[in-house]
């Protein structure tokens, strides 16, 4: 068996029943003009898996089954693994000139195979059984999976149980044998319109107050109470020079979850039904985003590169490219492309091998490389506007390059370097303008700051890896405080140690 | 006489013919949707200049008539009135969200004044003559002019005379005695589409070979032969919440010469009929981008304003406002308007009176102001999108909230600070997405950033005028490679220094 | 009468009791070979208010007594008076290569002549009366004064009263009819060893338990008790080549109050026995630092200078001074001082008066400005490595290129420009190496960055002052929230509103 | 056999001929307090070779005799040995505070082995039996050797052969049978005063008629005519709180070549001799530098941690470690340590096998890793002065902790944190003096900043290997301007592809 046809989802989506609203009205899916873009990218990851030339990377082999199966519903079993997802994601960012998007679906599945192993040892619960039986489902029918994490959250600096509104983070309101009823809502949620399932998970570690916030399943996309409230962002509509980079489009999902009934089996985690699954809650927020930083690692040095490119491609055609700070310029996104991919790799090259298996990408340096993705993103496109010059923002529209009275004049002056002609020099400003000076832009901007977790939360989280006490006894040695430096090791606190750690409060070994 | 109103002026555009090409039509300016915004922005320079709360400020004493006058038909006469044009245009940028568009004119007119005022006195033209009619006419009629600067340029390391095709640059194909007929197109053209008059002057220093590229005139924007392909940018149509941040928009005009004539009369610079004004063009070029940097010393620090006033409000509303990393942000959104601002209210004390009576502020210090403001525009989308959250990328639609099925639960998951409606949320938000993400954000990053000049020719203006040796003697004074150190005045080539050696060159004083 | 000769100076150190420390030994002040630099740079402030060409600068005339005194002892009466000293300190740190090192004196006398008229006006205290008498004896003397401000501070977390030691801040721990007694210690004094006078003032707020810390006053530097630990920095002493550069020195003084009395008559600042004097503590603190970060906008754009200067001067000897990327840095250099220098300016420009008639710039701008130069100066000091090359950090020593054996051979090598003499290559080096890679050198970077505030603290006082509902109500504006704009004014809280607030706490108008 | 003791390698630096000059004088380079510094962090490479922890990472299998040998005399024959290299350069850096020193004949090593062994293939010399000759002898009697590759240089936009000067340049003034005879000084020779030997390398590319400049060889440091200027810089002698910091230190040799004959059989290039091996002169440049660059992806990590490991500590004895600002700049110092390891980590893993056997690591990511690192630089200073405060540059000398007079009151006026010893507290600012306020801080700055190159430089080399056109294709497959884009690798052109081209050049394969 190999993967699914991008045919075969478009044929399950299309069965859906109608849940996704915009600009007033309930949309089919498959058709709704603003969602092609969405559908565009998702179906390279369903094109490539059954392309030859990329077939090695984006299909793996399923350690449940053994079968060969798209890579985007793998859990991964070896370094390798990871090595590979994070090219995968390069290279399928490359072709769609930004975000792949189904990765978050995937990251989600790692953290949960991680977390719902160790709930079953520690606390005898069936989570991961469940989630098994769910995998294997979707690893057969190459599901795409939207990961709902993000909650509304209300008032910042209170917890969930503390808001004036207690729906404010998705909560399970009743816990039965044969399943559970949540409400609330997730937010920023990419892919979730083109999504076959809707994986829920928890945004934030949680007290024992919290535990009805404590909850993470998995549901189909249509699922009765799942209401869609959907955005899309995409290019003016191409009347002449089609492209891909105008072909490709955004849907993000405001998605209310009002009173939906979760099946038991589908359930991962029910902190209402049993409040020491709470414990866990933070670990998989945390380890679902560091898997989903992880696979920034992969796009985001492919989003500096298509901001490179196209950088240099209009200097060639603005004839400035061999200048020195247009070099420059170009060489430090270069440099933050490089930077990036290189700490996914060694963090792949470090990871740590779970109890249930799954290998988990060390923490502090995915989290270093994603941080500085983050930090350059808005840079990037200012070196894009700068070498391009104002017209990225200034052109006319197509039509004015076509039409009889003005179609000629257009073209004459567009050129610059003789050797490019007028249609490849529109072509690449037309093409600078979907990238970098369009609503998508400010979206894939937003997206590259906060995808994964602003640069806030990556020092948050990687200072909270990191332990400084064997950084200090560099300093305290070097001062003389104290007489021995011990051999080095970087200190990090990894999943593991965390997970010993509950594995002791719950009595375990 | 007062300024003119808003009624007026409408009145005059309603009369133009028919040049304005969009998306494949001739429109009608005043009708047209996609112009609105743009119509909207000038109303306010109109508006405020008949606003008793604002007179002060919006409107002047003619030098020629010693009427009252529109500032921005003002040419300035003092350092007062260089103070007063920077904080007019700072606080109508504040209640436009951004660019007040009006400038350039007011612009180009100042630097023609200087310019032409030079030219009649060495080589005996009638420039300033023309000139003075046409500012007369400006004045008593309060026109909105644009100016048409930047050349489609070609190859960019070529001069105007060696581009493959000898229009890249606007050129005079044939001057008599009773005006010029041009050819060429100017790019980047705000205003344009809303304006009574179009300002042409060239863009570069031009040598002898150059000298049919040496022009500049003046003529209504509706003149035959001139084609303006416009790229509109607005924001999506609210239906529900109206807001000024949504009714803004820009228009930048392709504008296309196919052999114009201009009667001379309106003729300012002609270096085809008298090749020694060529000499004048890359000076005009220069003093042009000077007046319209200064001008950026005070629509830019209201551009932080806007956008740090809007990363407070989502602050305050997402209760983070009082974390110290979200003051720090704020706080060099506010140090950069400050700076910036003082930069062109020193640049203002320290203006050099030029033989024309005209003020012309200090030029390094204004480039110095102006540069640092469009180093850090991305950066100060950053803060924002920082503070905002993801939100401001992914809000569903406004009819979602509105909608009897999902307007309930839409705002009820709006909701943060309890203290705040789920409306002033929503408007928050919302407004966020129309100044950071959206189409117009785009352009106004790219106008931020290469405005009047991006940093790379703001570094070249201002090392062209700093005198590097008298820095260099600090150091061999403190080195002990000179004995003496005399009273140290900033070293600079003030514009007066510049035209005297035009003097000498042509045999003047 | 005139200032003070350097040699008027001189004698009264030298009959000044020994309580400097320095290595182990007591040493004389005018005799000791590491004060020498400090002496150095003091020099400069008789000499050049005895300069004919600095004489309007560099001295003004007395408000008490009509007289013509050392700008240095004078207190600020206008809007010129501001721009002077600012223009003063800016010419004499271009002298002397950087910190002028007897402004704190100054700053303080003018935040003490604010702070104490107010006191007396609403507490009827007559600290006020001390403060002038004092003032009138130095500027008749043309005293040279430390002021003594940063206490140890313990645990930073701890307000004074908490701390271990009730030491940590200089406190009262008598308070008489005739005078008091202080104990504690100041630290980072610069000026101090070379100091006639030390005024000592409060480091931070304090609340009303820390009413024995609310404590100013000024006394001679041998009074009994202080004793002053003091750290030189000093250069290589030169054998050959003489240079301005390498006669500066600094010396920090660790200053200790071992229970030392103050005559009442000195006091200017008395919680001990008036604990409603409490209340100004941390306003004179603040408006001390606020006056020494104005100067800093003074002094910072010479250090800038002094680094431009010598980075323009080695490109020069090594042929790279046209390169792009080098005029790029130098005009970074360049620009930042300039910014700084404008937000120093339009401070004074906007300064207001206070009730005593002294003069206080704006808070904000001059945070704005002390911040960019602090956060800029690691990066002035990597420039001027960058295009020296790294033979500034490992040229040989003076000798190897005067000796017999290796001098012509050194030489030799030295050789760049064949324009330079290897002689002036040489002077440059090594006054570039005096200037960024020796012990005074490191100093200097951290007063950089920390002298007058850290840029943490600029921003946390900036904050303080500036008040952030307006700027909201431009987003609220804009966002449709508020239905009117009013017309803006730069939000800030003054010193004024500030002390009106006080006179209520106290029952004033 | 094992690597060589410490004893075994000062007794032979013992009996080295006085060729070091030092302030007029000739040094004993053993005895000369100013070396101590630089023999304590030599010291530290034979130790650490000669401990059981740190064996398997100090030393390595010659693979020409197969016996144990200090790695730092090694050739990398494999990935693991790359990894190696790097672990042990940044333990050992984590040792002495810094810089270890001794890579620098290690890197020259390893880039002769490849460049000597491609000559003797294509153009038939002897120079890689020469090459093999001497590494076994070094490898033997475990050679610490320093590399001279910086020449004066004179006019930097000249070629050697253009110079004033014809020495500017080292070269080879006669060229014989028996060996060759050279001209000329090397600067910034770090190690060079305490090196067995001196292996010189062309320092960048050379044309035809710049053969006589194309010379590498390697001689004992104390051969005739040759003359070594030298600076040391060190730390101020402690007299009471020893400590390793307070004892490392720096000496850069300014190493003239008075007329120097080598014998032939230390000869591995000489273009006077045979003007094709001119060619290999650049590429031996670049490679030693692109070895060197790899070593500081060890080392700078380590200095990173330094500063960061006394940035934490301060903070904590400060008091302030847990504030957020705090945790935000240290972790920016632990991410910069991480991300420059990791690029050297991944070039490692990507390293191409030279013909010669030799490993040579990815350039591209090597030199975006070194140049990160070069930037940051300087504002990791910042940070830890920054943190520490004013006191790290103020602080009163040792004597005054220790005397009786005022010992007791230097140190209760330390204390802060009270669970900190006064003393440690006095270590940690007196170390952190050492390490950012100091003669050997300046030295130190400068050589992260140029040392292995600049930023510059790195940017070039980066450039000079990345290809653009693989990333231009992605542009115009997204523009529509080309129909597909083939699977991706990473653009670059290798160390082999370039040798390629030389061999053809040379009628070779």
């Amino acid at each position: 068996m190999a993967a699914k046809t991008y045919d075969e989802y478009l044929e399950r989506l299309k069965k859906l029943n109608r849940n996704v609203y915009i600009a007033g009205a309930k949309v089919d899916r498959t058709e709704f003009e603003g969602l092609r873009g969405s559908l565009r990218v998702i179906r390279e990851t369903y094109d490539r898996a059954n392309d030859p030339e990329f077939e090695d990377l984006c299909t793996a082999t399923s350690h449940l089954t053994g079968e060969k199966i798209n890579r985007f519903t793998h859990i991964h079993q070896s370094v390798d693994d990871l090595l590979k997802k994070q090219l995968m994601t390069r290279l399928l960012a490359q072709r769609v000139g930004g975000c792949i998007q189904r990765c978050m679906g995937t990251d989600a599945m790692n953290a949960l195979s991680v977390v719902t192993y160790e709930m079953d040892q520690t606390l005898g619960t069936r989570a991961n059984q469940n989630f098994v039986d769910q995998l294997e489902y979707w690893q057969e029918n190459d599901i795409t999976a939207n990961c709902a994490q993000t909650d509304c959250k209300g008032d910042r600096l209170k917890r969930p149980h503390e808001q004036a509104d207690p729906d404010l983070y998705v909560r399970i309101i009743e816990s039965r044998e044969d399943g559970i009823v949540v409400r609330g809502a997730k937010v920023d949620n990419t892919t979730a319109p083109v999504s076959d399932e809707i994986v829920v998970i928890p945004t934030r570690f949680m007290t024992e107050k919290d535990s009805d916030y404590a909850v993470a399943f998995s549901i189909p996309a249509d699922t009765d109470g799942v209401k869609m409230l959907v955005r899309p962002a995409t290019q003016h509509r191409r009347k002449y020079l089609q492209a891909p980079i105008a072909e490709i489009g955004d849907g993000e999902s405001f998605t209310i979850f009002d009173d939906v009934f979760v099946p038991r089996e589908r359930v991962f985690m029910d902190g209402r039904g049993d409040p020491r699954q709470t414990a866990y809650a933070g670990f998989l927020a945390l380890l679902f985003a560091h898997y989903h930083r992880h696979s920034y690692t992969g796009c985001k040095p492919a989003v500096s590169e298509v901001l490179a490119g196209a950088a240099a491609l209009v200097s060639e055609y603005n004839g400035i490219e061999k200048l020195d700070h247009v070099r420059d310029k170009i060489s430090h996104l270069i440099g933050t492309a490089e930077l990036v991919y290189a700490a996914g790799q060694v963090s792949a090259y470090r990871a740590e091998k779970s109890e249930s298996g799954t290998y988990i990408p060390d923490e502090v340096l995915t989290n270093a490389g994603r941080r500085l993705a983050g930090e350059e993103i808005y840079n990037e496109y200012k070196v894009l506007a700068d070498l391009a010059g104002g017209l990225c923002a200034t052109m006319p529209f197509e039509e004015e390059f076509f039409s009889e009275e003005t179609g000629k004049l257009a073209n004459k002056y567009m050129m610059r370097n003789p050797k490019i002609s007028a249609e490849n020099q529109h072509r690449c400003f037309r093409g600078i303008e979907n990238l970098a000076v369009s609503e998508l832009a400010g979206v894939m901007q937003v997206a590259g700051l906060h995808g994964g977790g602003s640069p806030q939360l990556e020092t948050i989280s990687m200072m909270a890896r990191y332990e400084l006490e064997p950084l200090k006894n560099i300093a305290k040695y070097l001062f003389g405080i104290e007489k021995n430096l011990p051999r080095y090791e970087r200190p990090s606190v990894t999943p593991r140690k965390q997970l010993e750690r509950f594995r002791k409060m719950f009595g375990g070994k």
